[in-house]
C-alpha cells in the first residue's frame, strides 16, 4: 500500500495539518483497530476516549483542541473529508468493462462506453445501459429498461421491464425494482389481481440497500427522487413518490400512493399508511406508524404518529402512572377522613 | 396502441356508458397523469377532486352522480372492472415458452406444454413443472419440486427441495420458499440445529411479493392456502398455516407453528408470536404484536394486541394523561383547603 | 425408507425405551400428521392433548408419566435427541462436490477437498473455499473472500469482496454479506457517500436465515460471533458486533456500530439504535426499540425499551386508565359535596 505523508494529505484533501507533517500513513482504520501506520478519524463525540487512546499515527478531526499533542488533520467537515480520503487512499477495485462471456444479453441491448455486465447476468431486449455502468454478476435486467451512466449494481440486482434508472445510482445486492404492486379487487371472497402496468423511475444519485423492494405503479410511475438514500430491507409500494434527498432507514416501509416531500427522513422500522402526504423535511422517528398526513418539518413519533413533543410527554405520563394511582388512593383516604369528620 | 371507443369498452367490459360513446381511448392512466387519449378511474373517494380536474377522455367510476358532465364507464365494481380493462387494453408481454439455452436443467425434469424456463435458471432432478408455467431468469428450483400450471415466477425465485406449488401462482422476484425453519435445541450454551425435513405447500392462486421468505416445516408442512396474497418482505416461519384468502401486508411476520384461519388480514409490520391460533376473518392492524390467540372476526391492535376498541380507548386515555395530572393536583389543593378549614 | 425398531433407536440415540421395543418406525412426523409407522415427539406442553390422540407408533418425550400406555423414547433433552434422530432417520441429500460446468469460477480460486460449486454460481479471483463446503446454485462469491470448511450455502447467497466466513456456517437463500454500510456525509443538502472499505467477519457455526443482510464495515470489521443464529430478513448494519451464541429473531435490526455481548436475544421485529452496547445475556423482547445501553442480563421491552417489569406495570396502568378517570370524577363529586357543606 502507498504511504502518504500528512503534508501530502493536507494538500490533496485541503485540510490543516497539526503536528508532524512528515509522519506517513498508508491505511485508514477505526480508532480502536488503528496502528502506528494508520490514519484514523473522530467524528462522533461518543468516541473521544477511544481517540485519546488510539495508536493511530494521526487522526482526522473537526477541532484540534479535542486531541492536544496528537498529529492531526483538521477540517470543518471531517466526515466528508473522510469520504474523500477513503477514495484517495483506499480506492475500490477497478470494475471490468465489457460483457462477461457467461452473461445472457439480448441482441438489441445498447451498451455505453466502458459499461460492464457481470458473469451469469441477464439483460432483456431493447434495454439501454449508459456509459461506465457496471451490472453485477447474477443480476437480471428486464426488457425495455433504461439505465443511466456510471451506475454500480452489486450482484443479483433485479430491474424489471420498462423501468428507468438515472445516472450514478448504486444498488446493493438483492435489490428488486419493478415487482408488481399489491393490488387486488376483492369480490365475493376472491382477490382478483389488478394488473400493474406502470413503471418505477429512479432519478440520479440514488442508492438502494440490500434486498430493498420497489413496486411498479398500477398505472403511471413509482418515483424515487434525486439523491434519495435507502437502507437495507426497505419496502416502497406502488405509486409512492419519494422526494429528493430523502433518507429511508432500514426496514422502514411506505404503503401505496403515499407521497414523501423533499428531505423526509423515515427512521428504522417506521411505516407509513397509504395515500398520505409527508411534507418536506418531515422526520418520522424509528418504529413510528404514520396514519395521517404529516406537515412539512414536523417530527412525529408513536403508533399512531403524533408530534414528537406530545408523544414524549405522554410517554413520561405513562411512566408516572403508578405514582398517580398512589396519589388517587391517598386523596381518597383523606377525603374519607374529612367525610367522617363531617358527620 | 389500439384505440377503443367507449361503446366498444362498454360491450366488452359489460359496463354502462355515460356521455359520448364515440370517444376513443388507448391507454389507462392515473387521474393526474391522464391526457385526452386516456381512460382513467376513480375508486378511492380521496381522489374525487383529482377526478374533477383530470384531462382524461373518460373515467371508470362506481357512481355517475359523482362526476356530472363527464364521459364515464359506470359499474358496481370499478376496481374489478379496472383489472379487466387493463388485461384487455394493456396486456403484458407474451412470455417465451421453452428452455433458454443458458439454463441448467436436470435431465429428468418434466415440463408441461408451453412451460418456459428463463436464462441462467436452474432446475433440479425430478422436478415437475406444469403447462404454461414460466420460471423467471436466474431462478433456482430445487430437486423433487412440483409446480402446477400457469404459474408466473419473476426473476430469481428460489423454491427448495420437495416443496409443492399449486396452479396459477405468481411469485415476485427474490421469493425464497423452503429455507430451513429456525429451530435449535440449546444445551449448555450450544445451539444444536434441528434438521428441518418438512416442506412448504403453496396452494392454487397464491401471490407472493418480492423477497418474501417461507420456511419449510421441521416435520410435515408449512401451508399457504388457496388465494392467499402476500406482500413484499413478509416472513412466514416453519409449520405456519395461512388459511384461504388471507392477506399479509408488507413486512408482517408470523412465527413458527401459528395457524391463521380463512380471510385473516395481517397489517403492515404486524407480527404474531408462535404456536397461536388466529380465527377466521381476524384482522390484525398495522404494527400490532399478537401474543395470544385471536378469536374469529376480532379486530386487534397494539403491543401486545388487544381488541381494537379497547386499544383505541386506552390510546385516548394516554393522550389525556396531562389533563388527569392537573386534575389530581387541583383536587389535592382543594382537599388541603378543606382540611385546614377543618382544624 | 428404512424401518427402525425402538430398541435400535434406543441404542443409537442413547435414550430409554418404554413400551414395546419391537415396534418399528420409518419416519418422524408431527403429532397430528403421524400415522402407525411413524415416530413423533412432544416437546412443548401446549401439544399434550395432540400427543394423547396421535396415531404415531411411538413418541419421543421428556417424561414418561405424561403419556401413560404409549410406546415411548424417553430422554432428558427430547428436542436435542429429535435433532439427532432426524439426522439418523431422515438424512438430507448428499450434496455434489466439484464445480458445476455452468458456474463461473476465476482461475485462481482455491477449492478444498470435497467442496462443491453449484450451477450458475460465480466465484471471484483469489477466493479460497474450504474442504466440504457447498456453494449453492446462483450464488455470487466476490474476490478475495475466505470461506472455511463444511459450510452449506443454499441457492443465491452473496458474499462480497474480502469478507471472511468461518467453518460449518449455514446460509439460507438470499443472504447478502458485505453490502455497503449506510454512511453519508451530508453537506449543503447533498448526501456524499462515505466509501465502505471494511469487511464482514462471520465466525464458526453461524447460521443466517433467508434474505438476511449484513453490511460491511466503514473501516475495520462487522463481526458475527461463533455460534450466532440469525432468522430470516434480519438487518445487521456496518461495524456491528454480535457476540457468541446470540439469537436474532426474524425481522429484527441492529443499527451501525452497536455491540451485542454474548448470548443476547433480539425478539422478532425488535430494533436497536446505533452506537449502543447490549450486555451479555440481555433479552430484547419482540417489537422493542432499544434506544440506550442495556446492562448484562437485563430483559427490556417497549418503545423506547425499559426494564421488562416496569414496562409490564405501565401497560397494566394504561389498561386501568378508564377506571382511574372514573375514580377522579367520583372524588371530585364528593369533594364538591364537602365544600358545599363547608359553606
Amino acid at each position: 500500500m502507498q504511504a502518504w505523508s500528512l503534508a501530502e494529505l493536507g494538500r490533496r484533501l485541503d485540510v490543516r495539518v497539526v503536528g508532524d507533517p512528515e509522519v506517513t500513513v498508508s491505511r485508514i482504520m477505526p480508532l480502536d483497530e488503528a496502528g502506528p501506520g494508520d490514519l484514523s478519524f473522530l467524528h462522533n463525540p461518543r468516541y473521544r476516549e477511544q481517540a485519546e487512546k488510539t495508536e493511530a499515527a494521526a487522526v482526522l478531526v473537526g477541532d484540534a483542541e479535542i486531541l492536544p499533542g496528537r498529529n492531526l488533520l483538521v477540517c470543518d467537515e471531517p466526515y466528508l473529508v473522510l469520504a474523500r480520503a477513503l477514495k484517495l487512499m483506499m480506492p475500490g477495485p477497478t470494475l471490468k468493462a465489457g460483457v462477461d462471456p457467461s452473461a445472457s444479453i439480448d441482441e438489441d441491448v445498447v451498451l455505453g462506453d466502458g459499461a460492464g455486465i457481470g458473469a451469469q447476468a441477464v439483460v432483456g431486449a431493447g434495454t439501454r445501459i449508459g456509459p461506465g455502468t457496471i451490472i453485477g454478476p447474477g443480476s437480471v435486467i428486464g426488457s425495455g429498461v433504461t439505465i443511466g451512466g456510471d451506475c454500480l449494481f452489486h450482484p443479483r440486482v433485479v430491474v424489471e421491464t420498462n423501468c428507468r434508472i438515472g445516472d450514478r445510482c448504486v444498488f446493493q445486492s438483492g435489490v428488486v425494482i419493478g415487482s408488481d404492486g399489491f393490488g387486488y379487487a376483492t369480490v365475493d371472497g376472491v382477490h382478483h389481481k389488478v394488473p400493474q402496468v406502470g413503471i418505477v423511475v429512479v432519478e440520479d444519485d440514488v442508492e438502494l440497500g440490500a434486498n430493498v423492494c420497489i413496486d411498479r405503479a398500477t398505472l403511471g410511475e413509482t418515483r424515487i427522487g434525486r439523491g434519495v438514500k435507502v437502507d437495507n430491507l426497505v419496502q416502497i409500494a406502488h405509486n409512492v413518490v419519494v422526494g429528493e434527498g430523502s433518507i429511508l432507514v432500514s426496514q422502514s416501509g411506505i404503503s401505496g400512493s403515499t407521497k414523501l416531500g423533499r428531505y423526509v427522513v423515515m427512521g428504522g422500522q417506521a411505516g407509513a399508511a397509504g395515500h398520505l402526504s409527508l411534507g418536506d423535511g418531515a422526520q418520522i422517528t424509528a418504529k413510528t406508524a404514520v396514519m395521517k398526513d404529516v406537515p412539512p418539518g414536523a417530527i412525529v413519533s408513536g403508533v399512531p404518529a403524533r408530534p414528537r413533543a406530545e408523544w414524549t410527554r405522554s410517554q413520561a405520563g405513562v411512566a408516572r402512572l403508578g405514582k398517580m394511582r398512589r396519589q388517587l388512593k391517598e386523596l381518597e383516604r383523606r377525603l374519607e377522613e374529612l367525610e367522617s369528620d363531617d358527620d
